[in-house]
């Protein structure tokens, strides 16, 4: 077998570690950013220095550009690592780039990420025959800024989910010696309800409002932030995602079980968990509501678990009030600019119907390379 | 005229503080608490000893006692001093007591304390020829323990409202000798609308809640926790609560106005304003979720607002949402508990009938001594 080529898109935190990683295993990467002023930087620099617990190296990355279609010619895989915010962008630039066995992987899709990719693919017409994957987390706790990267922990077990579903062990597989960690997941409704993130921060941070804001976040955000209320609150929420998860038939680990396995995490309630778990101990608040913590987590996370619930009538009022508290802190809606059904291409079908659509494979995805 | 005897109901904070000034003035005060234990280190103690900005000196209170006939026994003005949460405990316990004659007042009312009242000393088939009012606020900023008293402010203005709204003359000509700073409000929907703890508390301190629970309220309240955005969020309550009185046909004050006469604020958003209220500069953040600027300001002021919008069909989405933050992060039905229009006896009025209820008198209220 032919060693991998890897396009990385989006080089922030997560492309940056990503790419220097790879490099320094041996592949061949090339970076994308949509931003000058984040490539300039990198290519200025010559290489990503890379640190921490992962690799350590200078990494001479092959390709840096902001031309997209530069950065996924004669690719394998590409790992998409933009907020999920930015997947639409994205999905809409590599329409008509795309190749025949080229492998698509977000990291992470956060809620829907698949789903709203394909649905874009689909509707600019793209013919090509490809994979597409998404994990339900990023491989590392990691920092990067202008060519310096932190891996400051790596995760031993980090689940994706391929749509169709039916795909995932050819992408696991192909994967696995960059990243042997890749665990089969369901399926892409699987992968979106166990998008944790949702459930931690936008209650964390929205009860913490004032704190962030008069003091700048200058208090640890996982410890000091999830007290016993915020913690209560926490558990009502995972509830809910719990109920929409048994609706649709997919297994959802709880919050609980999450921080145990990934964080092995002790305690009896999410309070007393989040303090064992010493990945969060370093981290910070964020200094203000301007944060991905939100912005991300609310429109591509809540939103469009909230958007599931009404698939199988499930009542999730701790959602809504966090959508709503959100919308109206922040002046801005949040349903509007989320993931609705439509979004994720799933409007019109029921429980069954969605069990096929992410199971088989309806369009032209059906071989590898 | 004879000189007033007074009875003081409930011997917290404002109970003794106003027991030791009226008594200081020489009058005649007989104080009541439901409490043994608030009432027998008061009786051991043997004076109040009121120190401030207002009288100073030892008040020896005629009476202390937990036997309310007794204390209400020959006295021609009753102070309601407990928290509104209690009114409903006082009325009922008054209803068989009350001579005609006497002049209740709710100090404060919160929202709706004069209509909950009368509701109940109807509905016990109260026969006397009484008088009642509620003012918008106490007269003090004060704190009191254990028969030692401090008043640390006292407002200058005061607004009171009678039920029906003819006798606020009278009651305000009445006690012209101890509280001269007392003035007319149209009737007791505009006092309860101009309740501005409602809007002021709740949101500050469910969106400081692990703050709270993190440090045990070891902020500044007004000062710390009213940032920018909390800022913003009251004052979109605000407009829904003039949007209410509008609808009413009563005058209401919005928060910023109410901010500059009663504190001589200065500024142009909330935030900007509650930093220049000197009054508030010492007023710590409470110590836990379990407090009355959620246990009162929200079943007591918040859940009556939202009921008379209602009544004229306002929308009130953040009074809506800070009720239900409240309630799921309390574990508590603040709606079921607090004052509804059924509890408000107005249940089945519309707003003529209102107006006409608030400002006339239907049944034995009649005439004063």
């Amino acid at each position: 077998m032919k060693k991998l080529k890897f396009a990385v898109l989006g080089a922030g935190n997560g492309g940056q570690s990503i790419s220097a990683y790879l490099t320094l295993k041996g592949y061949d990467v090339k970076l994308y950013d949509k931003y000058d002023e984040v490539v300039a930087p990198l290519i200025e620099k010559g290489n990503i220095e890379l640190r921490g617990v992962s690799l350590n190296g200078n990494a001479v990355i092959s390709v840096i550009t902001t031309d997209i279609s530069k950065a996924v010619e004669d690719t394998d895989i590409i790992l998409v690592t933009v907020p999920s915010n930015a997947h639409s962008f994205i999905a809409n630039e590599l329409a008509p780039v795309l190749k025949d066995g080229q492998v698509i992987v977000l990291c992470p899709g956060s809620t829907g990420g698949a789903l709203e990719f394909k649905k874009i693919l689909n509707y600019k017409n793209c013919s090509a025959d490809y994979k597409l994957a998404e994990t339900t987390s990023l491989f590392y706790a990691c920092r990067a800024k202008e060519g310096v990267a932190n891996i400051s922990g790596v995760k031993n077990i980090l689940p994706i989910a391929s749509l169709p579903s039916s795909d995932v062990d050819y992408i696991i597989n192909l994967l696995d010696d960059v990243y042997p960690q890749l665990v089969k997941e369901e399926n892409v409704i699987a992968s979106s309800l166990n998008n944790l993130n949702a459930i931690l921060h936008p209650i964390a941070v929205l009860l913490s409002t004032s704190w962030i804001e008069a003091t700048g976040g200058n208090f640890k955000f996982y410890y000091d932030s999830i007290t016993p209320s915020v913690g209560k609150l926490i558990e009502r929420m995972d509830a809910e995602r719990m109920s929409i998860g048994k609706a649709l038939n997919v297994h959802v680990k709880s919050a609980a079980d999450s921080l145990k396995t990934y964080y092995s995490a002790t305690g009896d309630s999410i309070y007393d968990m989040v303090r064992t778990v010493k990945a969060y101990e370093p981290i910070s608040a964020p200094p203000s509501l301007n944060s991905r913590l939100l912005f991300e987590d609310i429109p591509m996370g809540l939103v469009p678990m909230v958007e599931l619930a009404k698939l199988v009538s499930v009542n999730v009022p701790t959602m809504n009030l966090i959508i709503d508290l959100a919308s109206q802190v922040l002046e801005k809606d949040f349903r509007e600019e989320g993931r609705s059904l439509e979004r994720l291409g799933i409007s019109n079908m029921n429980i069954d119907e969605l069990n096929k659509y992410v199971s088989n494979n309806f369009e032209c995805t059906q071989g590898g390379k």
